[in-house]
């Protein structure tokens, strides 16, 4: 089994669904946080219009406050979603660009006002305009099983984009469940279609936990050779498409089983609980993520 | 993929944890539920000492009573403890006896106070009476992933009570993650040391969702060719060791993934959905499934 790679979202895919506006001082002492337990990479946030979404208004001062800190390997992504957040991102720091369209015409008309094969030509440039600029980027393809608009996705029209970023030269490529409706036979098989495509690509996935299914998936990704994984400490964020979220992979569930399977005990998996449960404490409700609240397995020496 | 069967145990390993005892006309509707679901197996009960587990009082009662309705292909399982529980057992019409031992010495000194291989040994006499009195058996290894009390439980020692169910002729074995310490890598290795014991082996699995891997662990165990799941409506139940129990794995969860994965349609996932939220209702808090709160994915057809 390759080394995880972690990518914490949930400063990003979990805060931008709260109602409530997570003021800069609060965000930057979960963030302080969460870069002590050493994850990955963590992502702080998105460059979209703070009329739209005002959660994320203070994305680019989080950016050039913390960019400069003393802050170990911890790499800082950020998600763009056109031409003026890759504007802003490169000038406030960012170091890993993400960005991705939906492979639903419907998702991707009212998310972007764009086809598919259009918004894909514009992501592309935007990626490849970041790429220019000595950045690291990371495309991904949104509702890649299923949509809350359309219900099933056919896996060529994920492929098919995925097609497009490979010729593009494009090789990082995360697979995003927006709707939570993988299931990890699917995701073996998708997966394993998509390794094969290339030998250059580094596949990354983002669940969605709505229908329970978020480590399972999570599970049979690893197994297809899939290596960086997004997750949200607490499983803060999740689906739009159903009334009750059931928030994305849990960053501290996925750690505890990893160091249960003998992987990524550098981690202070420590670090990660305090954060969740400092996070359910600032919204005053349970978050979805499990060992937060159990606690994790009191002797977790893998056994042979 | 081989047809899964769903052993539904929530009315024995659900109930047996609460600390509310459900009077019989109540267990006698949410049992009418899940009979019309069309699962494969129900657990009525366990056959323990009414003093020690009041919950259970009533299992007798159930099976008399439910033994001759009409009920489809149905089989009723009941849990035995010890010789005095096969003889109510076979007394009130049971038609799969489960029985099994602990892994652990400590958790099988607390349980039955004695060492593994005489209550190996006990279980074994047990089991085989059971047989010579024309009733299908199942013997299941608990703690088998980990131990609330000793912690990691080796391999072998696992291994070795198979072995000796497997000298003895007893070819359905299920092992019980009692704990919840179980990680999908584990799952997979000891099922498929264990498949390839024996030709003659048929397979069951029993996973706590403690840590939020119950789903995982169940594709894992699926992957390595376990065919019978035991799970527990609304994930009601779980592990003892932990003051927040994380219940079983969920049943209307797990036949939802199934059902996206092709599999067990004819399951009426809608009454399981159904049971659940009676189930919520009755005991006033929410259970730790998840689909019978968000529903099931709405246009359910999987893709090519």
């Amino acid at each position: 089994m390759e080394k995880i790679v972690i990518h914490e979202v949930g400063l990003r895919d979990g805060l931008q669904m709260e109602r409530q506006t997570v003021p800069l001082e609060q965000k930057e002492q979960w963030l302080t946080t969460l870069i002590e337990s050493g994850v990955d990479i963590i992502q702080l946030g998105s460059f979209v219009h703070p009329g739209k979404v005002p959660q994320m208004a203070d994305t680019d001062l989080l950016f050039r406050e913390f960019s400069g800190r003393p802050r170990g390997s911890v790499v800082f992504s950020g998600l763009v979603l056109n031409e003026k957040g890759l504007e802003r991102g490169l000038a406030c720091g960012v170091e890993l660009f993400c960005m991705g369209v939906s492979a639903s015409e419907t998702h991707s008309k009212k998310n972007t006002g764009m086809t598919v094969a259009e918004a894909t030509s514009r992501i592309i440039a935007i990626a490849l305009e970041a790429q220019k600029a000595g950045k690291t980027v990371q495309v991904s393809v949104q509702s890649a099983f299923g949509c809350g608009y359309e219900g099933p996705v056919p896996q060529k029209n994920v492929i098919r984009i995925v097609e497009r970023y490979l010729e593009a030269g494009l090789t990082t490529i995360s697979l995003a469940d927006t709707a939570g409706h993988a299931t990890p036979d699917r995701v073996e098989r998708i997966f394993g279609t998509i390794k094969r495509m290339s030998d250059d690509i580094t596949c990354a996935c983002h669940f969605h936990n709505t229908y329970g299914l978020g480590l399972a998936n999570t599970y049979a990704a690893v197994r297809a050779g899939v290596v960086f994984i997004e997750s949200s400490v607490g499983g803060l964020g999740g689906c739009p498409f159903t009334k009750i979220a059931g928030g994305n992979v849990c960053t501290e569930d996925l750690v505890h089983m990893l160091q249960q399977m003998c992987q990524r005990k550098d981690i202070d998996l420590s670090k990660l609980l305090s954060c969740a449960g400092a996070i359910s404490t600032y919204f005053a409700r349970e978050l979805p993520g499990t060992v937060y609240r159990t606690g994790s397995i009191a002797r977790p020496e893998a056994v042979a």
